[in-house]
Parts: structure tokens; sequence; C-alpha cells
């Protein structure tokens, strides 16, 4: 079952401690539709630039994701520059330039709008509402969102959380949104205000997963010793996640389920950070998802029968 | 199997923002006795002064703890004074007064000095090393620090760590002795300086565990919406895991056995901090501790069944 994934295409530039790169494919869409890709067909809804490069474009179609709906307009593609620390966890925005997103509308092809799974990948909250006027009845719509948002659209953002399933923030996102310390708290508060689902990323320290009637997951992190570019992780772990639960299609979206998607999201961003952009995509089959996922469960797994 | 624990008793004033309570038992010795008692016989070694009071004297013994070891000398029990912040992570130490600890030197009782499992509780490193010298040949020794030690008892420190079998200590002392920002990085450098096993605390995010030949457990914290009182928390989880150890007795103590023992201390732990002091563990029995390790297990594991 195919999933639909809106959200926003950019050419990066990121910094790390060890090295400088520039024009890297980047954006929240990018990376999920590469993610859900591993297991789903992608509609892509998107904008580019008259700048965008062929490379980047040709790379997405030879992913098999469905390009009809990304609009190609005048001017240039969006950008975002940011340089990470030493410690690899705190990143600074250098410059930010919207470019063709400042008017940008989302226009679904007729054939996109009868999708079951929708993925509204981390751009401003009234596009992510206009991305679900033009839906027919989709089954489960996850959203992610990020700080900015909170702070600058907060009454978008929550008629948003009134019309989707699923909301993936992360720790911080999610106490500033709630104004709880605890995230046992802000998960819950945040499931009274529209989402069944809610997803707490936690970087480091992996992701607490609230479901409904008090179900609870906590997911931990895969250990990596050497990041080298944690752009795009939130990105790829809520593709991943998206198009897992797409593949199962008519199942239902159970919290067994949600456990094994948030698992996989996990997975394939722990992947993706192991390189710049997405390059590290380039190389990663099925099977070394599956891999990582047997080794996810022997680092989380542990037995009653020597107690 | 008896565990030997050392460690420090004290009389705690404790601030929270909701409550303050005054003379409550406290230290590490005391936490991690009670914890580790309900597992295994316990032999304690510690210090109390002429103030100590009998009701708390009567606690501890009631438990079953062999008190035989704790020395009453003149002057006053060490005391100390923390105040909980808002959110209940942070907290400032108020007052420490050393007073009967500034001249204690442990001394085993004989019966004691044949012990095979050891738990260095938190005290300065050099009285948990003339515990060690007195010993004869202890299977599996534990050792617990704090960032005091790190900062001002360096070197003697450093000698511990190659006398034991395992490390425990949270992640912002495990950064600041290795100056590693990874706790993957640093989990293992720690391992290089002598422990085969760390436990690296991450309070709310849970705890990891670093084992021989790349063994790697992240266990979870438990979902706890209402803290009443962190202290001991850390003291709890080293007590119980010691203790469990203890109870298997000439069994090997193998990757499993230390990651059930890890969850079994994190249950400890969460049971402790509902609670002042130790009051919590008055209600708490073992099949309490049983029925939130089932819990544990749901919270953590997933199924590769549905990929």
């Amino acid at each position: 079952m195919s999933v639909l994934i809106v959200g926003s295409i950019a050419l990066d530039d990121v910094k790390t401690p060890v090295e400088e790169r520039f024009d890297l494919l980047g954006g929240s869409a990018s990376y999920a539709s590469v993610a859900a890709g591993y297991f789903s067909p992608v509609n892509l809804v998107a904008i580019v630039g008259e700048d965008f490069p062929a490379s980047h474009w040709n790379f997405l179609q030879e992913r098999g994701i469905n390009l009809e709906g990304v609009q190609r307009a005048e001017g240039k593609t969006f950008r975002w520059s940011g340089e990470y620390m030493w410690d690899m966890n705190t990143r600074e925005t250098r410059s930010v330039a919207l470019n063709v997103f400042e008017t940008f509308a989302p226009k679904l092809p007729d054939h996109f709008k009868s999708s079951d799974f929708v993925l509204l990948a981390n751009i401003a909250p009234d596009l992510q509402l206009q991305v679900l006027d033009q839906m027919d009845k989709p089954k489960f719509v996850i959203a992610d969102t990020m700080d900015l948002w909170i702070n600058i659209a907060q009454p978008a953002l929550l008629d948003l959380l009134k019309r989707v399933d699923m909301l993936i923030l992360n720790d911080s996102e999610a106490r500033e949104l709630t104004k709880e310390t605890s995230l046992i708290k802000a998960g819950k508060k945040i499931q009274s205000l529209g989402p069944r689902i809610v997803a707490v990323k936690k970087g480091e320290h992996g992701c607490l997963l609230f479901g409904e009637n008090d179900d609870f997951f906590s997911c931990p992190a895969y250990p990596l010793e050497d990041i080298h570019d944690p752009t795009g992780a939130g990105d790829t772990f809520a593709g991943g996640l998206t198009g897992y639960l797409a593949n199962r299609g008519n199942h239902d979206v159970g919290f067994k389920a949600l456990k094994t998607a948030v698992v996989v999201g996990s997975v394939l961003a722990s992947y993706n950070v192991e390189a710049f952009s997405l390059e590290r995509m380039r190389s990663v089959e099925q099977k070394d998802i599956l891999s990582r996922f047997a080794e996810f469960q022997d680092l989380a797994h542990f037995d009653a029968d020597l107690l």
C-alpha cells in the first residue's frame, strides 16, 4: 500500500567538527521518502526550485519515489545551513532561505488523494493542514513537527493535532508544547490534544511510544560510536516507521505493529547518521535493516527465567 | 549466598517542591542494604554516631541486615541535606557534615572476610580500597562512585577500578571520568581502566550495561509520573543488582544474569523514589518486584514476527 509524504526538499550545507559539505540533498521529505521506500511505494508532494540538481532528482527517482507531486517552481530551492558542535548533539542553524517555499501551496495529484497512509513530514502546520484538506479519507495520518512551529504557529499546530492519529516530536519539543518536565506526563498530555499515538524521540536515549489504554514502549537507541551527520535522523525515523505501517496495509495498526514500526524507524535513522546527507542509504539494503533489527532485540531484551 | 556491603549511613534532611522532611534514614549503605536484602542475607560495614535513632537501627535490623560490622562511634552521625528543584531532576546539596565519617576506618568482622559478593557502595575510594584489602578472595566486586571522588580522589579511584569486576556510575560521571561525550565510548573506555562490566545510569532514560566481548544492554526506565524523593535511587539500584547476583550464588555471573540484575535494580529504584527515604520499602514485597519486572518486559520488548 503506498504512502503519501509531504514535506520539504532542501539543499543543505553541513559542517561537522571533522568536515564541511555543500549542496547536499536534504529536507524532511527527502529523508522520509527514501526511508519509507524500503517498505512501501511513496508518493511525494513537495517543491524544488530551478537550481535543484538533476543528480538529486534522479537519486529520488531511482529509489522508486513517485515525483509527480513535486512542483518545480521559478526561483531557488529551499536552503538550510547548519553546524554541529564537537559533541555532535548540539547544532546551530547558520542560515535558512525559504526561497520557493515562501509561496508553496501543496497540490495533490488526483490519484494521491485516496492514500490510506499519510506522513506529514516536518513543514509548517498550515501546509500540513492543506494536505489533509485535499485527502479523501486516510486510514492513518502521522505528523512530524519541530520547535519552530510550536513557537510561531501553535494555533495551526493545535488544529492539526486534532486531525492526526500520531504525532512525532522530540523530548525538548514535547516539554515545550506541554510545559511538563516529565516526558511521561508530556506524552500523555499530547494525547489529550488529539493524537491517539505519540512518539517522543530522545536522540541518544532512544524513543518513547505512547499508545491507547496506557500502552507504553521504550525503544533504546542503537549504540553508535561514530556519528558522521545527524541531519535527517528524525525524518528518516518518521519515514521508516510510516513505510513499515503502510506495508502492512489493511492490517490493524495495533500497538504491537507500532512498536515494530518504531524499531524499524530507529534502525533506518541509525544507518542514516553514519554518513552525510542520504549517502549511507545508497548501500543499505533491506537485509541490513533486518539484521540491525535483530541486534536491537538483543540489546533491549532480557529474561525472567533467571529470577 | 550473603553479600558484603560497605558504605555510608546518614541522617538526611530532604526538601522537595512539595514537602520538607528531617532526620530521615539515608546514606548509600542504608539504601543498598535494604534493596539487596530482598534477595540475599546482607552483612553491613558502616559507622553511625551516638545520635543515631534507635528507630532507624531497628528498621535495618528488622530487615534482617547483619549490623555486626556497623561501628557506633562517639560524635554525630554523618548528615546530608539537599533540595530538589521543581523538575525533581536537579538537586542542590545544602550541607554535608562528615562527623563520625572523618575518622572512619572500616573494620570487617572475621566471618565477613570470606564473602563472595561485595558491594562497595558510594563512599571515598580509599575506604573502598581498605575493605578490599581485608577480604579473602571475593568472587565478584561491584563499586559505586560519584562525581566528588572523580574530582578530589581520582588516583585512589583509578587504583580501585583495577580491582573491581563492575563499576556503576551515572552518565555525567562517566563523561567526566573519560572526557568522552558519547556514552558508548565512555563505557568502553572505563572498561579499559579495569572493570569487566560497567553500568552507566541515565536517570529517567534508564541504564546502559557494557559487558565483555562487546556485550551491550540498554535498560529502559520505569515510566513514573510522580517522583516523591529521588534520594538513594542509585544506591537502591546497586543494592538490588548485587543482592540478586549474590542470590544466584555460585552460578556464573554471565551477561544474561547481569541483564536480569540491572532490571531488578531498576525495579527496586523505581519503587524507592515513590516515597521519602526508605519508606516505600516498608510495603514493597518480593511479589511486587516480580510484577513490576514483568511490566518492564512489556515496555521494553518487541517482536520481529510482524516484519
